[in-house]
C-alpha cells in the first residue's frame, strides 16, 4: 500500500553511491558551498560531483556545468539553484537517470500562489522521471551510516552517529535541533528536513525509517500531516516496531464555531489530529524537550515490563519529588519482597530508608549504591528504577556512576539516572551517558520518561482486534436521508433520524410523532406506558426551559393533559415558535446519558465522538475522537480515555453501564459514516447506557452533498 | 502579628557580626571542618570563631574549648556537635548571650521519638533565651550581601550574588540546587536550609524574606507547611511586594476515603495546600527547573503591563511553536498597529512575515532584528517580547546578542530570549545572560515564564476586598445543633439542616416535612404550587434511581397521589428501608445546580469548597478550595476557578446564573465554619444558581465535638 514500487524507495535519496550537488559554489558563506563541503567533511563513501555554470572546481573537485556532462551514474541529485531554475535542473536530472533528489533552494509555496505553481512543476517532472523528491525549501538531510556517511545538510557539521531518526517540517528547527544535539552528545541515524514536502512526506519518511536497522526511535516534527487516513495506516505499521514520539505544531484556537451538532462543535481540526496520533500509537509531546528526553530513553534502554518503579536516592526530599512525579505520570512505587528489605537492612546503614524509596543518606558512596541496586532491581516486584544523587562533600560520583552503569545492564531492568546539579556531579553525568544509562538533571524528566516507555510498552502490548461489520438495513437509510435531501431537509426531523438509526441496528427508544392529544394517546397506548413527551418545533432550543418536556406519564389521561399544558407553557413563553406537535416516547429511567456523535473532517473524513451527555458535553470539552472506521479496542478506548469515564465504571456504589453496548454504538456511527456519505453530522444525543444496553434517545441528522 | 519582639527576628542569623561555629574541626572531610572553613573561603565580613574540645586551631584561626570561653560577643552560633550534645550547647550558648542559631547536627526528629524529644527540649532551651533557631537537620545558610558575605553550609562554595532566595526544606535538594546554580550561573540573596524546622519555619523566613532589600524573588521548596493560617497571612501579605514561587513535595494519593459528605471526600489536605497557596499569591510549580525559569524572569526583567506578546524570529517552525505556547499558557499574539507593521515592511526584506509572528528569516544578522524590536516592542499593542534564533551559518550570533541588550531595556517592556541550540547559540545566550535577558533554550520555557510574570502581575492588580460580616441568627441555629448533639445525632436531619441555614440568612427554597399524604397535602398547599416531593429514610442514598422523588406536582389530589406512589415505589425496591415521610418543597424550575460546602481540615481549619452539582462533582473533582475566611473576591474567584465556570457564565444562549449570589452563599459558609465549630462537615447540594439569585434546596451538615 505505501510502497509505490521499487523505482520509488527513497534508497538512492538516503544511501546513495553518487551525488551531484547541482549549484554547488565557491562562494565562502552560500549555501552551494556549505552543502558541497559538508559532504566532502562528513567523510561521504561515494562519490560527489559539484555541478556550477561556471566554476571549474569547487572545494577543489572537479566541476560540471551540468548534470548531464557527469561521466558515471548519479544516484542523488541535491538542488540549490534559484527556484525558478529549479525545473528544468529536475527535467536534467530526469534525463540523466538520477534516481532521487533533494531540492534544497526555496521559493516556492511558503512565497505564495505563483511559488505554488513552481512546486506543483517540480514534483510533476520529478514523478514523470520516477524521482522521488525531498524538499523543496528544505535543510538537507543526513544519514551517519558509516557504510555511506553523508550530510546534505547546509546547517552544521555531521552529527554523531546514533540510533534516533528525527524528520522535520521546519528547516530552522532542523538547525536548532543539530546545535543542540552536539551540545548535549546525541546521535542520529538519520536526519530529515521534510521542507514544503511536495513529494516525499511524513507517510513516505515513517515507512522508509520504519524499516531501517539503523533507527530504533523516530522523532517527528509537523505542522500538517498531508494524508491523515494513511499516516493511521502507515504509523501503527510502524508503531508495532518502533516507537514515533511526535510534536504537532500550529494549534490554533478555533474559538466557538458555528455548527449544527455537538459534534461538529467540539471536532475542529485539532481533534483530528489527535485522534489520528492516538490511535496510530503515536506518542505525542509538546515540547522538543519531551523529544530527546523520550529518545533518549528509547534508544538506550530496555522497555520496562510494567510500571513498578525502585527509587533509589541519597536524600529525602529528592525522593519525595520522584514519587510526586510517579504518581503524577501514572507509575507505582514499587512494594519490595521481604527479601529485599532484609538484603537491604544487612548492607546498609541503620539510619537508611529500606522502603521504596530507597534512603541511602547523604554520604552513601558506591558500596551503598550497589547494595541497594542489586537488592531492588532484582526484586520480582520491580519493573524500572530511578537512580538519584545529590552531589555531598567527599562523595566519588565518578564512581558511583560507574558502578550504576556496570550492575544495570545484568538486572535486564529498565533503569534510568537522576544526577541532580549541573557542576559536582558533571563526571558521573558523563559516564552515565557513555554506557547507555540516560540520564536527567531534574527528577520529573526522569520519570517522564520512563513513564512514555511504559506508556509505549502498553501499546505494544494492547490486544489487537479488528473493524467489525454490522448487517443494516442500508436500503431504508438511503431513501429517507434521499427523501430528505430532494425536499432540501439538510436537519432530519427527529422521527427520520430515529428511523435511520433503526435502520442501523441502533438499539433507541420507541418513538412516534403526534400532532394531536387524541394521536399522542394513541401512540403512547401503543408503545407502552410510561411514556415521556416532548415538543417539536424548529424554533425551541432547549425544550426542558420553556415546560416542552413531560416525563413518566402513566396513563392516557395523563398524556393529553400533558399535550395540552405543553401546548400552553410553550406557547406563552414563546409565543412566536411554530408548534408541530409533539413526539410520544418509551420513558427511561435511570441511566447514564452520554453522547455518541461523527462529523466528516474536511481533509481527514470522518471523525467520531463519544462524550458524556447533558450541558457537560461541551462545557468541559471532556470527549474524545477516532477517525473512521475504528476497531472495537479503539472504541473501547474512546469511552475509557475520556476523563470522566469513572461514572460509567460504576461510581460510588452505582451499577457500572454497560460499555460494551456503549462501544457498538461507537462502530455503528463508524460504520455508518462510511456507508452513508450523505450524512455530514450526526449526534446520538443521549445515549442512554444502562447496567446492560443502551439507548439512544433523541438523534440529530445533518445531511449534505459529499463535496 | 508576625514579629515576636526584637529580641526574635532573624537579624542576627543572617547578618551577624561574629560567628561561634561550635563542633568546628581540623579533620579533613569532615562537617565542622566544611563550615569553618567555608565561612573563611566565602570572605566572611565579621569574626568567625570556631569552638572545639581538643584542638588549638581550625584552619590557622585559635579555637575555643566552649562558646563561654570566647572573649567578644556571639551573635551567631553554628553548631554542629553530635544530636545528644546539642541541648547543652544551646545552654551555653543562651547563657552566653548569643542571639541566634544555626543547627546543622542530624539526630533529630527524622530518627525517630527519641530524636523528636531531644529536638523539642532544644527548641525549649532557645526559646527561654530568645534565641531564633534554624534547623535542627539541615544544610546551613547563606547570606550572600557583600557587607556580611557568609557562607554557613557544608556543601558548596559561596554561590553568586543575585536577587533570588531560596529556601528549602530538603537539605539534599540545597545541595543540588546550589550545583546546579554554579554551571546555570544564577546567584542568590539568601540561602536557607530549613531542615526540621524545630523554630524557625517558611513562615518566618517568608517574613524575613519578604522585608529584606535584597531579595526580588523568593523560592519555597516545603513538604509540609507548619501553620497554614499564619502562612496565608504572611505570604499574602509578602506577595503584595514580591512574588514566592513553591514547590509543595509529597503530593500523595489520598485514594477513596470513606467520608460522609461530598465535601469531606473532595477536600484532603492536598486540596487545603493548594488552598493556601493560591489565596495567598504565591505561584505553586510541580518542578524545581520551573522555579528557576520564572526566579530568573522575576529577578530580571520588569512586570509585563498585560498578556499581549510580540514574537521575533529567524524560523517559521519555532514561532509557531512559541505560538502554540502563548495559546496553551494563556498569552495572546499581539494585534500590530499600522504604524508597526509599515515600519517592519520598510526595514525587511520582502519575505519576511511583518505580522505576529515577525519572522526576519533565517539569515538575518543584527540588523534586522533591531528594526523588528523597535518596531514592535513601541508598539502600545505590545506588552511584552520573546526574541528568537535558530543557529544559521554566517549569522553573527553574539551581535544579535548584543544588539538585543542594548534595545530591550529602552522599551520598557518585559522580554525574554530563546537562542535554540546549544553549541553556536553559547555566545548569545552568554550575552543575553549578562546583561539581564532571560534566556531559555527552548520556546516553550520562555513562554511560560512571560506568563508567570503576567499572572503575577494579576495578582498584584486584583480588586481588593474585605472579609464580609453578615447578621445572623446565630442563638437559633445554635439550639438546633445542640438539640441534635444531645440526642447524639452527628448527622442533622434534612428538617434541621435547613433550619441552620435558615438562620444563617442562606436562601433557601420553603421546606416542610410530612408523615402522611394529608400532611404533604396541607403543607404543598401552605408552599404554594407547583412543588417537589422527596422520600425521607436513612436508608435511601440515590431517591431518584428507587423512584423516591416526584416533581412539579400541581394540585393537592397529585400530591397525595405521588405520595402513595413514592411510598410504593421505594418499598418495592428497597424492601428493608425505613420510610419515615417526605419532604415537600417549593419545586425549582431551571437554574443550574452547584455544590458549596465546608470541612474542618485537622491541621489547617475549615475549608470551603465550591463545584458544580450532580454527579459530576466527584467524578471531574472539578472543584475549588480555600481556607475560611474567605474574602469576597477569594469568593468570586473560587467560581471562575473551577474548569466548568463557563456553564455558570451563560452557555450556548443560556442567561448566566448569579455568580454574585453564588459568591455570597460561600461568604455565608465561611462565616458559618468560623461561628458554629461543632459543624464538622457541610454540604449545600445543590444551591440551584439562576439568572437572578440562588436557592440551596439540600443540605446535609455533619456535627461534633471541636478536637
Amino acid at each position: 500500500m505505501s510502497s509505490r514500487g521499487k523505482a520509488r524507495t527513497l534508497d538512492p535519496i538516503f544511501s546513495p553511491k553518487s551525488v551531484a550537488v547541482i549549484g554547488a559554489s565557491q562562494t565562502e558563506g552560500s549555501v552551494g558551498r556549505a552543502v558541497f563541503s559538508n559532504i566532502l567533511e562528513g567523510g561521504f563513501t561515494g562519490v560527489a560531483y559539484p555541478v556550477n555554470l561556471k566554476a571549474p572546481s569547487v572545494c577543489g573537485v572537479r566541476a560540471y556545468s551540468s548534470v548531464s556532462d557527469i561521466p558515471g551514474d548519479i544516484d542523488l541529485g541535491v538542488v540549490i539553484v534559484p527556484a525558478t531554475v529549479v525545473p528544468k535542473v529536475i527535467e536534467e536530472c530526469g534525463r540523466k537517470g538520477v534516481k532521487g533528489l533533494v531540492v534544497i533552494s526555496a521559493g516556492f509555496k511558503e512565497v505564495g500562489s505563483e511559488g505554488a505553481r513552481l512546486e506543483a512543476d517540480t514534483a510533476d517532472i520529478a514523478r514523470k522521471y520516477s524521482m522521488r523528491l525531498i524538499g523543496p525549501n528544505c535543510l538537507g538531510i543526513v544519514n551517519t551510516d558509516p557504510v555511506i556517511r553523508m550530510n546534505t545538510s547546509f546547517a552544521s557539521k555531521m552529527p554523531a552517529e546514533g540510533s534516533i531518526a528525527f524528520a522535520s517540517q521546519s528547516g530552522a528547527l532542523c538547525a536548532a535541533i543539530l546545535d543542540y544535539a552536539r551540545g548535549e552528545n546525541i546521535g542520529f541515524s538519520k536526519f530529515v528536513s521534510m521542507g514544503n514536502k511536495a513529494d516525499v512526506n511524513e507517510n513516505d519518511l515513517l515507512d522508509f525509517l520504519g524499516s531501517d536497522p539503523h533507527t530504533k526511535v523516530i522523532l517527528l516534527y509537523v505542522e500538517d500531516i498531508i494524508d491523515g487516513r494513511k499516516f493511521v495506516d502507515v504509523a501503527s505499521r510502524v508503531t508495532e516496531k518502533k516507537p514515533i514520539v511526535a510534536v504537532k505544531a500550529g494549534v490554533t484556537p478555533e474559538g466557538a464555531k458555528a455548527a449544527s451538532s455537538h459534534t461538529g462543535a467540539l471536532a475542529g481540526s485539532e481533534e483530528a489530529y489527535d485522534a489520528i496520533l492516538r490511535q496510530s500509537g503515536v506518542l505525542r509531546v509538546e515540547s522538543v524537550i519531551e523529544l530527546f528526553d523520550y529518545a533518549r530513553a528509547f534508544a538506550e534502554q530496555p522497555l520496562p515490563r510494567g510500571n513498578r518503579v525502585a527509587i533509589i536516592t541519597n536524600g529525602g526530599g529528592p525522593g519525595i519529588m520522584a514519587t510526586d512525579a510517579c504518581v503524577r505520570y501514572g507509575l507505582e512505587i514499587a512494594q519490595f519482597s521481604e527479601t529485599t528489605k532484609k538484603r537491604l537492612r544487612a548492607g546498609l546503614p541503620k539510619a537508611a530508608s529500606v522502603n521504596n524509596p530507597v534512603d541511602i543518606i547523604g554520604d552513601a558512596q558506591a558500596d551503598r549504591y550497589e547494595v541497594a541496586l542489586r537488592a531492588a532491581l532484582w526484586d520480582e516486584n520491580v519493573d524500572c528504577g530511578l537512580v538519584m544523587l545529590t552531589p555531598q562533600a567527599m562523595v566519588d560520583i565518578r564512581k558511583v556512576a560507574e558502578t550504576i552503569v556496570a550492575i544495570v545492564p545484568q538486572s535486564g531492568k529498565t533503569v534510568v539516572g537522576c544526577l541532580m546539579g549541573l557542576v559536582d556531579v558533571s563526571p558521573g553525568v558523563e559516564v552515565l551517558e557513555q554506557n547507555g544509562i540516560p540520564h536527567y538533571s531534574f527528577p520529573e524528566s526522569a520519570v517522564r520518561s520512563l513513564a512514555t516507555l511504559y506508556h509505549y510498552q502498553r501499546w505494544i502490548e494492547r490486544p489487537r482486534t479488528k473493524v467489525k461489520h454490522f448487517k443494516v438495513d442500508l436500503k431504508s437509510a438511503k431513501q429517507i436521508i434521499g427523501r430528505a435531501k430532494r425536499v432540501g431537509d439538510t436537519n432530519l426531523s427527529q422521527h427520520d433520524a430515529m428511523k435511520v438509526l433503526e435502520a442501523f441496528g441502533f438499539p433507541t427508544v420507541r418513538t412516534e410523532f403526534a400532532e394531536t392529544k387524541e394521536e399522542a394517546a394513541k401512540a403512547a397506548a401503543r408503545i407502552g406506558f410510561p411514556v415521556a413527551m416532548k415538543i417539536v418545533s424548529p424554533d425551541v432550543v432547549h425544550k426542558v426551559d420553556v415546560g416542552g418536556v413531560k416525563l413518566d406519564l402513566t396513563s392516557e389521561r395523563d398524556v393529553r393533559e400533558a399535550f395540552r399544558e405543553i401546548m400552553k407553557n410553550v406557547a406563552s413563553q414563546l409565543p412566536k415558535a411554530r408548534l408541530e406537535g409533539v413526539i410520544v416516547q418509551e420513558h427511561v429511567r435511570g441511566g447514564r446519558e452520554t453522547i455518541v456523535g461523527m462529523r466528516r473532517d474536511p481533509k481527514f473524513g470522518p471523525l467520531l465522538m463519544f462524550g458524556l451527555g447533558g450541558i457537560y458535553v461541551e462545557a468541559y470539552r471532556d470527549v474524545s475522537f477516532r477517525l473512521a472506521p475504528v476497531r472495537e479496542l479503539g472504541a473501547h478506548n474512546m469511552i475509557s480515555q475520556i476523563r470522566g469515564s469513572r461514572i460509567l465504571e460504576g461510581f460510588r456504589g452505582q451499577p457500572p453501564s454497560d460499555t460494551k453496548a456503549l462501544a457498538e454504538c461507537i462502530e455503528r456511527v463508524s460504520q455508518l459514516a462510511l456507508e452513508l456519505e450523505d450524512v455530514q453530522e450526526l449526534d446520538l444525543n443521549p445515549v442512554v447506557a444502562f447496567e446492560k444496553g443502551c439507548k439512544a434517545v433523541d438523534a440529530r441528522i445533518i445531511v449534505g452533498n459529499r463535496s
